[in-house]
């Protein structure tokens, strides 16, 4: 009946829940940078592409998800555009009277802290409200129930670590470090497969949940079309944190084996790549493609110690399963000192990960 | 557009979250002697009234909510016999391949713990899970949406205390107890009038939400028509922890004042009254109205220290609230102990409280 591997995935990672000095709700001024230049594209998104008229009946509630929610207050304010920006096109074609009920899912990972999202929820919202807990690698809602699908800056992770990369016998044996930046060409090649291997799931489960002509809206983290590996700004920032631990390992704080058998699941796609994969799918006509302009981008992460707040707000939980949480302190420390001397930090201008704005519709 | 008192309601409480000792998903027993007992019933109820022909297309998901949920496991134990149940029916006329997807929303209110609830959804489950937080008193859903709603040991409990019980100049002022147990007919009365109001907006919430045709599945505590106030088992279990109080308000343990404004939004209907306020409604068909046959009942309350956990599970967080959570050993060993010579434990056939299972169907 329904894609089981939804249920069998392993256990993935939430950032921090909670409303604590190193939680998400606190520490996701980028993320917000990203609602707010995603605004206007979203709403140009709907006057055009969102059919009001096939699926929309006076009587059916418009279903609409956020994949990847995390806690608030990102999540409400995206969702509200998004909620404004349909009945103002009712209101357009002077349909006002049929403005129908509004559903809105939230969903992220079982481990996501749903308890904040929902006592967060805002209590003059135009829209009815559910979590749904659970991987977005897989169904998680029945067939053509979804008119618009939203993501924001989550699909740059992966449901898994590639095998081969903790595997002491593989070519692809990622050692001393945490992800694929300056890494080998297996560890690259091994992050890529996966990648296309999530994507691949991913499509098909959209394309399962949403109506003909839905809306499927996505905001992905990724790198420009010309850059090699060694580039990639995110990369850079999570080779800092590997050689942080390795730092550490030096020292005996931590265990180099540990160091070796740790990796950051998140995969930053080129354009040309992601664009490859949905033509591969084929139950998507691509609408709009394009890099996002995130202004604030330099503003948000110009702070050392906010820098390393954002990451830790997103890293925290799977560093602790795998480390302890008694080197959480210790480690965000080192990094934030060590990424004030770092060139990346120093010339915000070499730092080069893009928002590229996808909407895509779903085809008869 | 939606009922806005979903979102106004003050805050309600929900049993104790987590695994813990006094959580309610280690003491629910009660509960779950009432969804074994209830499973015949709801078998039955699908089989002669859930209308696959009518609002079942192949394409449409059916959508079922259990209100008051709580955390697990005995929402899943229920949501697993409707499902089969629906599938059943299904089955038996022969349209097998027409089985829909199944989207089972859990709801109970904000301060409930989805979190655990989530992390102990059924991973074999045959349907999509979504959780919904707020007050059943309103609405939760979008006009016409759900198929079946399923509601177990719930319904007992008010949205709120009525104002006049607190208040010291009021005729119906509750001094020196915790509920309506022997208290004055003003009181009583205080407590009935806001059960008819919560009655009368979940029916009309229910009504909203419900296709024609479909189903309200309730399990209500309730007593017998032909008592008085003072005979109510649960009544007097409360009187109980309200003498337990009141002791430890003679001992300066807590401030007399204190107990005087703490009361439980617990109202216990006969029958009679309840077949009355549906009526009044006017949205649904009465299609069973009977005592359910919980034999269990005596069994799992035999225990003085189980009894007192389960009433702990239940009402910890509101007293907590009021009390802080200094004085919760101390008033549940109190209790523990108070109960082992009560009349009413000694002698388990004077205990009075009823399930009471109602089926509705949604009119025309």
């Amino acid at each position: 009946m329904e894609d089981k591997r939804t249920h069998e995935l392993p256990e993935l990672y939430a950032p921090n829940g909670g409303e604590g000095p190193y939680s998400y709700s606190q520490n996701s001024n980028y993320q917000r940078g990203v609602v707010e230049a995603a605004k206007e594209k979203i709403n140009e998104a709907i006057a055009n592409h969102f059919d009001i008229q096939t699926f929309c009946g006076t009587k059916n509630p418009v279903c609409i998800v956020d994949l990847g929610c995390s806690t608030g207050a990102n999540t409400f304010i995206t969702v509200q555009n998004i909620v404004e920006a349909i009945k103002l096109k009712y209101k357009s074609k002077g349909v006002n009277a049929q403005i129908p009920d509004f559903l809105v899912f939230f969903n992220d990972n079982v481990s996501n802290d749903f308890n904040t999202l929902f006592k967060s929820l805002p209590p003059n919202r135009q829209y009815f409200a559910a979590g749904v807990p659970g991987s977005f690698h897989g169904c998680l809602f029945p067939k053509a129930s979804l008119h618009l699908i939203h993501s924001s800056c989550a699909l740059n992770w992966l449901s898994k670590i590639p095998i081969e990369i903790t595997d002491e016998s593989s070519p692809a044996w990622n050692k001393g470090r945490i992800h694929y930046t300056n890494a080998t060409k297996e560890v690259v090649e091994a992050y890529e497969t996966q990648f296309s291997k999530d994507m691949e799931s991913f499509l098909f489960s959209r394309a399962q949940e949403l109506v003909v002509g839905g809306l499927l809206v996505l905001f992905v983290p990724a790198v420009p079309d010309v850059m090699s590996n060694s580039d990639t700004y995110t990369g850079t920032e999570l080779d800092i944190l590997g050689s942080c631990l390795m730092d550490m390992a030096k020292v005996g704080l931590v265990e180099e084996a540990k160091v070796d058998s740790f990796n950051v699941p998140a995969y930053y796609t080129p354009p040309k790549k992601l664009k490859a994969l949905i033509e591969r799918n084929g139950n998507f006509s691509i609408k709009r493609m394009e890099v996002l302009n995130n202004q604030k981008k330099h503003l948000i992460l110009q702070s050392s110690s906010l820098r390393s707040l954002y990451l830790r707000a997103v890293l925290e939980g799977m560093i602790e399963k795998h480390f302890g949480n008694e080197i959480l302190d210790e480690l965000f420390n080192r990094f934030t000192h060590k990424i004030e001397g770092s060139s990346f930090f120093l010339n915000p201008e070499t730092e080069k990960l893009i928002i590229l704005f996808v909407l895509l519709e779903r085809n008869n």
